[in-house]
Order: C-alpha cells, then sequence, then structure tokens
C-alpha cells in the first residue's frame, strides 16, 4: 500500500487562545495529505481533476481522535494511506505523530471517506459519484508507477 | 434537554473550488455552535471560562457525516444539544438542516466528545481534566435557568 | 450611499495564542461583508453571478489599520460601503466598531479594490475584468431599489 | 539584510469557487512567513515569547496587491524580509513569486507593520508595546548570527 508521510509545521494562526491548534485545522492539513498521497502516486489535483473529469472527491464522512495536543512551533508529521476502495468510494487514513523521546508518539488518528465525483450530467450545478479508474486504484495501492513518483 | 438552533450563512470563503463548503468550515461552525449552546444556558465563552478557572473544553474525538452539499449563499441551521455528561467529558450532538420542500432536510450528522480542562497544577502548558460543574450539568441538561436564557 | 450593517460575533477559532482575532480572520469577514453589501442592493452572490456572468470580484488591492483588538466573545459591527466605481473596478471601504461607553468606537478601518471578472473568453482558466453594469452601479450607489432590499 | 525565501504549496482549500486563492489565506501564509524570518534569524515563534517575554507581535496595518491569482497545485515563493524598524513596531515586507518562462513572476507584494507586546502590567488581558530588543534588530537586520541560523 504506498504510504505517505509529510511533515507539517504547526502555525501561530493555527492556534487557539489555549494555545493549541484549533481543531478545524487538522482537517485542512488531513485535506492537503490526501492529496498529498494522489500526489505521490502520480497526480498533482489539478491534473488528477483534469485527467479523470471529476471536479472533485468530497468528503462523505470522517471522524479524528486528538490523542495529544500540538502548539506552534512543533512539527508533526502526517502519515497517510488508503484503507479501501469501492466502486465509486474510497477510505482514507491519517495518523498524526509527534517527536518522542526514543522516536514518535501517535497524536492524531483520523479515517475519512470520500467519494470520486464528477458533474452531474443532466444538472451541472450537482456532483454524481463516478467509478474510480482502475489506474488510481492500481497506483494508489502502491501498484505500478506510484512508488517511483511516477 | 436544552437545544439551540442558529442559522448559518454559508459565505463564498468557505467553499471550495468544487462550489461547496470545504469540510474543514463546517467543524468551525460546529465549534461556534458548541459554545452558542453554553451561551444559551447562561455564559459566554469568555465568562464560562472565567467563572470556571478553564481554558477550554478541547475536542477529543469529532465524526461528521455529510449528506447534503450547501454552496455560497445557502442558509444551514445547526440544531446543538449535550448527548452525555460524563465526570470531566461530556458529548455534543450538531444536527444541519437545509430548507427544503415542506420542510428542512438533514444535511450533516456530527458528533463530538470534548473535555472539561483546565491549566495543568504543575506544568502550565498542560491541560489537565476536571470535573464539570454540577451547575453546567444542570444547566445544559435544560433544567434550572437554562430555557430563560440566564 | 448604501450602506450596510451588520453585526459578527468574534468566535474561539477566530482567536490566536494571544487571544485576539488571527487578523486574516478579519479579510474573511470582509470579505463576507462585501457580499452582504451585494445582497441588500437585491442580490445574493450566487444570484450575482449568474445574472452577469461574472466569476466573482477578486481582490485586486486591499489594506487594513487595526485600532482596536478583540476577542472571543466581543461582537464588532461592520459597517460597509462602496467608495468609488471605475469602468471595471470597484473601490469598498469597511469600519469595524466595538461597543464602547455611550456609543461605539473605530477598532478597524479595511479598504479593498476588486475587478469585476469573467471567465477569459479564450482560456477560460484565466479571468478577465468586465465592464460593470450600470444597474450594478446604481443600487450600490443606493439609487433604485436597493434601500428597499430588492 | 535579512531575507527568508520559503515555497508555499496552495493548497485546495485555500481556494475559492472561482478556483484561485481566497486572498485571506495569503495573509495567513505571510504571517507564517514573518514567523519564519524570525526563525532565520534564530528564534522560532515560541522561543522568541518565552525568551523576550512577550505575547506576540499583532498587527496594526497591512496592505497586500495582488498582481497574479494562482490555484491549487501552484507553488509559489513567499520572500521576507525587514523594512524598518521603530523603537516598539517594525515593518514587514512580503513578496510573492510564481514560476515563470525565465525565471519568476511577482504575483503579490505586501507589506505589514507590527507592534512588539507584551501583556499589560496592569491589566494582564490588554497588550502593550514594548522596546525590540537590540539583539532582535541585530539578527534581523542580517547582522551577527543570522545568517548561519543560529
Amino acid at each position: 500500500m504506498l504510504v505517505n508521510r509529510r511533515t507539517v509545521r504547526i502555525e501561530w494562526g493555527d492556534c487557539d487562545p489555549a494555545g493549541i491548534v484549533f481543531y478545524p485545522r487538522y482537517f485542512a492539513m488531513f485535506d492537503a495529505s490526501t492529496s498529498c498521497l494522489f500526489e505521490a502516486a502520480g497526480w498533482k489535483k489539478p491534473d488528477l481533476l483534469r485527467e479523470f473529469e471529476i471536479v472533485g472527491y468530497p468528503m462523505v464522512d470522517t471522524r479524528a481522535k486528538f490523542i495529544l495536543p500540538s502548539g506552534f512551533g512543533d512539527d508533526i508529521v502526517i502519515e497517510t494511506r488508503i484503507a479501501a476502495f469501492r466502486n465509486s468510494s474510497f477510505d482514507v487514513e491519517h495518523r498524526a505523530f509527534k517527536p518522542a523521546a526514543g522516536g514518535e508518539e501517535l497524536a492524531i488518528e483520523a479515517s475519512e471517506t470520500r467519494v470520486w465525483a464528477g458533474r452531474h450530467p443532466e444538472y451541472p450545478q450537482r456532483l454524481k459519484s463516478r467509478g474510480i479508474p482502475e489506474i488510481v486504484r492500481r497506483r494508489l495501492s502502491g501498484g505500478e508507477g506510484a512508488a517511483h513518483g511516477v
């Protein structure tokens, strides 16, 4: 399975008056981490949308457990992978880690279900789910090309 | 049980290039809705923090199911209530509705678990959970005073 | 001149670790205030875009002077008006006020220049400025219809 | 003069329904860029606050001119430097560049005035400006230590 790890700096503006991350900001970081996973598989988001004629992969269900807080100046590592593919939807898992003595500690566990969505053919204001292309499944599963950043 | 309903206008800046709300923004709306519930019970957030000597009620676990998308210019109604109190943590439920023919449709269901937290007595940089005061439980449960916006 | 006044509640999530509004959030409030001014003139933003076939009125220049800080739980009043119209661009002024003994105090002064923009006819990925319709000028200047929320 | 350059990836969630950056997000990027400049001078923001017993350097005046738009997937380079120091306030300049044939093009010019602020000695809820320490001026001016990331 393709796994993407990236380091995210917690900024002053990500934090609330208690001095810790305002949790909606974590979801923005996770959304960007999902984009990074696709990029590791070979498609920057604008390319993904153009190549497969979709408008995005909107969220239908997400959950996050916040285990350790972080504050401005901290660097966290977000590790992202696909947990499951279905016909037109897929599950993503994120785990965020903080540096700790002798390694790193799990700070957040999050999961999300997204749908592969194009414009509705009859009502262009609406979105409509589409089948996820085989090449997308294969690369995000760590098969052909993905590991090499094709 | 005390229930707070409020209308939230979806702004241009809440929306992504697909024209629908960027979902982390919903969590910011829900966070404000929890504040509104406390305010309906008698405490604006700064007053709550001052009166009970806490630094906040940080999130430990949250989940949201997005059923219907919304776009800029839409008004959604967010309905918020406490689902459970434990010694030092509590669960909140939010339901967001969109206007529909003959009433309203459920657009989002969200739940959250938060902890009642003060400064750690020995390590002021850290937070420490505290018992939730009886008056807070009572008012948020819709008992004494709350319904009247005391 | 048409003037729109609206009250904005400062939320916990708008504030930084110093306990005051993280200033980029003010710009999001001002952006929404500009939408409100158009709505007071008769067009919710999605209607404005549809009726005049534009994609928005992107910002080209903005400035803000922050005179008094605000914190979570504060209510500020934002007053918005058009300062000038040119052929395809216009200037907006915002003034934010905080309640004070005997009235209100000026907390922020902001100005912005925006362009009336459609899709470029040849390169749909690009924006292209357009002439601002006469009806828009008239209503935002406080002429026909505007004061009555047509 | 110490100059910090950093690359910022424009994310899907930074963009609005027109597909370009929602401009308040640029101010969040600039705020982080100012932190990066201090870090290049030797102080991560939490260290800066601790060492000099300040609560931050809140914004008093900022302006940005948006010359070229950017969209999700774009990488911009933000170049940040101090433009002036006064007793208890300082000016910062940011310039954002986009890659272009044969080099890069100026996309945004921004300036900001910030105040060096501690807690008010008598009213801890308020902020009070303080004199900027000589070591801060020296390092941010590119003198002692700064260029080496001390």
